[in-house]
């Protein structure tokens, strides 16, 4: 084995407190188009490393939180521009750990560097307002005090990197950028799917940090594939918080580990979602061939392995449905088998689809071009009624993957109690004319109580990285429904409210001066 | 028994859905200044009743989530208008039940309608920016959609009424209020010391349901002195958050029923405090005596049994401290034995108080007058050198109740230390001139993010209603740093945002339509 190849060199090691440290003798990781493993070797973390990692991000925290909001916008700024110094490296090491085609790579690294300018870019500009209460010294019968409300970082934060989206989940993703941009230095797990990447843009990190003179520790790395790591991580008394993208079955372990610690700390999981899509009548008879077309499309995204793929499609047994079933399976007949991020995630899917085509009233769809090599997946949908779909839990599970379940409802009240039954979702999509929307008018308030995105006429492929996203949503698509990991409201799952109360203005931050347009005084 | 007395009649029973329910052969309050129970009987609700008013509330959310903000508005004012509509009767029957002076319950029956009347004024005037992302369908390589993020109530809210404040903390308080205002109906579980405050008291909101039309089922209260009415309500599926004000131990377990359901909610526990006071030198020199006075008479607020009690001083050994000590032990001298709230916290006073005196290295600094009746307690002030403070977590525990420990420290080092290991606060004072708070900028800087509310040169008795207070702070004076009881950020427990993606006009939210001033677009 070496640690090196032809693009660029690797260490392996973890990165803490300003140095790359560890014996690179651990794990490997794998190239799922060729189904090979790749040559590089990474350290294993264990409770040592996390610890030293944990240490020299609350040793930073100190200089971290006194730096201005300026210095941090520059900061993440910084990490934008060095991870574009490094793009090509980056994004061809990245194909190799994922199989993931160059151009949506080229179009993860900006959508990166645009979360971290976003954050950066509200740091020179603040948007939200800060409260102060006046002083009342003659108030009866009690004089009233000078009061401000601020905000501070919570601490330490660890980000667990998800495998779905090596750059913009990752090591320099949402979680990370919005804790630098509040205040808290980081401690990322990597996922062990992509090592190598999350070397790469550690790198990019690395140069950032020292060009903007950033306290070493401010971001750390560590390299783990087992899960002793990750529960020393989030055990650690000096944790303050966790961003996590990744399975429901992890993420609710991680979660009772952290409500249940000592110290109880904030878990923002993001688990998944099957993203329902419900189709309209009075649109069914204008666009059924177009809508089915953008479905599948949709579905294919990343070949399925978008936390918002539409894995399931509610539609009225109506005349304009023959329609769209038949589009549907023409789109589905043209689409390719293909290698999955993992093997395991390959094999997970090839048995949850198997499971399920053996369940009673399901029928099969349509069905993608069949798998050309044994790792290859191919892609599936399925057909059932509403009663047999609600009668079994699996249909309603999340199969990450290019699937989906179609549900034929014979009436408006049949769509109404699968919204009531249905768990939270990332997202869901109204497809509907203008008369469908107010026909459904109460379906669409009760779906909103399910979900942390509403679309209308959308697909909900594509997260846009913006101030008004929310991508959250009710248990279990995430484990806090009052958080979102992107959009500019993310940095605030990292601060906390605090008062000062009589404060000399000499001594106030600076948000919280008369001199903030911001500043609402009552 | 009899369920009448001479300013008002009683039913004892629960209110859910609108009817008085329920048989009142339960349990009884207790007159703590005559240390004798009662006559009235209430209900003892069980896991049927908590069901029945949890069905309730869930089926009053559907009509109450979509009422204006106008209409919550109007609500709020006017639970505020009926309940001084009957406040004679209100404060007499508080006054039997909690022992609190007739002044102090005045002047908590005009903080409790200050906050309704706070969230009502809010709702009529929003100050909170709405974030909007404008379309750009033109865009390379994808169109952008235009995107609104709006916030959802969470749903039907379970409040816990506390034994201190049977009105600002209770059937009416401050998590009622902001739960109501942000949409979310209400079950409240009374405090089985007051159960008789909060049946009147919800009398005062079921006319106000009444005059507003507001829908039956979004105020409910369960009366219950046992356990197991507690934790069905919040193991129940379609409780969706809770409020609570209380102990550190019924907390936790609380707050652990709520993240290990197999729907996890939050809980916003106020677990209290021992709002620690530090006196800075040159200020002491000063004003040794006349601060000594206030921070007795700080302490002695309610007897000691507000959240907010300074129950510990922390000072400098020097020449002025025994100016401080000497006035600090004549006013003590000054102040009366008097009941407590419950038996019980009377009891539970001289036990710890007992056990905490005879810690090694502990000497009495300062004690009330001596108690002249058994359910009397007995003011009391400890001291202790740093190092004995530390050794013994017992020292460091919240003492409810007219008690303080004075800790002398040699060196400046040794209170940096002490800050250090400090459990979160809701509260921390600094006393000190200017020069103080310069030589002083890391301790301030470092007791900063270990309390909810930094006060200078104030006492921290009194949580001002205003918009800017936070009352919370780190675990485990809250069991959720991200959160206040007080002031307008507390609605913001109850709500949850929601993305709206290409939303035709017509089917916004009005706060997210173009006419709202608060909406930013990008």
């Amino acid at each position: 084995m070496t640690q090196q190849d032809n693009t660029t060199s690797l260490c392996g090691q973890h990165f803490i407190g300003g140095q790359w440290i560890g014996k690179a003798d651990g794990f490997t990781s794998f190239n799922p188009v060729e189904n090979t493993p790749l040559p590089w070797l990474f350290a294993e973390a264990a409770e040592q490393e996390v610890n030293q990692a944990v240490n020299a991000a609350q040793s930073a925290f100190s200089a971290y939180r006194q730096t201005t909001a300026m210095q941090k916008s520059e900061f993440l700024d910084e990490i934008a521009k060095q991870i574009m110094a490094d793009v090509d490296s980056i994004i061809a090491i990245a194909h190799q750990e994922t199989g993931l085609p160059f151009a949506r790579l080229q179009g993860e690294t900006a959508r990166t560097c645009n979360q971290l300018k976003m954050f950066a870019s509200y740091l020179r500009a603040p948007t939200d307002a800060r409260y102060a209460d006046k002083a009342d010294p003659d108030r009866m019968p009690l004089p009233k005090a000078d009061s401000r409300l601020g905000y501070l970082p919570l601490g330490a934060v660890a980000v667990f990197g998800a495998s779905n989206f090596p750059l913009a989940f990752s090591t320099a993703g949402g979680d990370t950028a919005s804790a630098l941009a509040a205040g808290c230095p980081v401690v990322v797990k990597g996922h062990p799917a992509h090592p190598a990447t999350s070397e790469l843009v550690t790198k990019a990190i690395a140069r950032a940090i020292n060009a903007c003179n950033m306290p070493t520790g401010v971001f750390n790395l560590v390299q783990a594939s087992q899960a002793t790591g990750a529960i020393a991580l989030v055990r650690h008394p000096d944790i303050k918080a966790v961003g996590f993208t990744g399975s429901l079955k992890v993420g609710r372990i991680l979660a009772d580990i952290c409500a249940t610690r000592p110290l109880p700390i904030p878990f923002y999981g993001e688990l998944g979602s099957i993203n329902p899509q419900f189709i309209l009548p009075t649109l069914m008879v204008e666009s059924a061939e177009s809508l089915a077309r953008s479905q599948v499309l949709s579905m294919m995204m990343g070949h399925g392995q978008f936390c918002t793929s539409p894995g399931l499609i509610v539609v009225l047994k109506d005349a304009a449905l023959k329609r769209y079933l038949a589009s549907f399976s023409d789109e589905m007949a043209a689409q390719d088998a293909a290698p999955m991020l993992t093997p395991g995630i390959a094999a997970t899917y090839q048995k949850m689809t198997q499971a399920l085509m053996a369940i009673k009233g399901v029928n099969v769809l349509a069905q993608g071009k069949a798998a050309t090599a044994s790792h290859h997946t191919r892609p599936l949908a399925l057909t059932v009624s509403v009663s047999d779909y609600l009668a079994n839990q699996a249909l309603q599970t999340e199969v990450f993957g290019p699937f989906a379940i179609l549900v034929q409802c014979e009436t408006i009240e049949e769509i109404d109690y699968l919204v009531h039954m249905l768990d939270g979702q990332l997202t869901a999509s109204i497809h509907g004319l203008e008369k469908d929307l107010k026909d459904y008018s109460q379906l669409i308030d009760n779906l909103s109580y399910k979900v942390g995105r509403l679309i209308f006429n959308q697909m909900p492929t594509g997260v846009e990285v913006c101030y008004s996203m929310n991508h959250g949503g009710p248990y279990p698509a995430s484990t806090d429904v009052r958080s979102t990991s992107v959009g500019i409201e993310a940095m605030k799952r990292f601060v906390r409210p605090i008062c000062y109360q009589n404060m000399p203005l000499s001594q106030l931050p600076r948000d919280l001066r008369p001199e903030n347009p911001q500043l609402m005084t009552f």
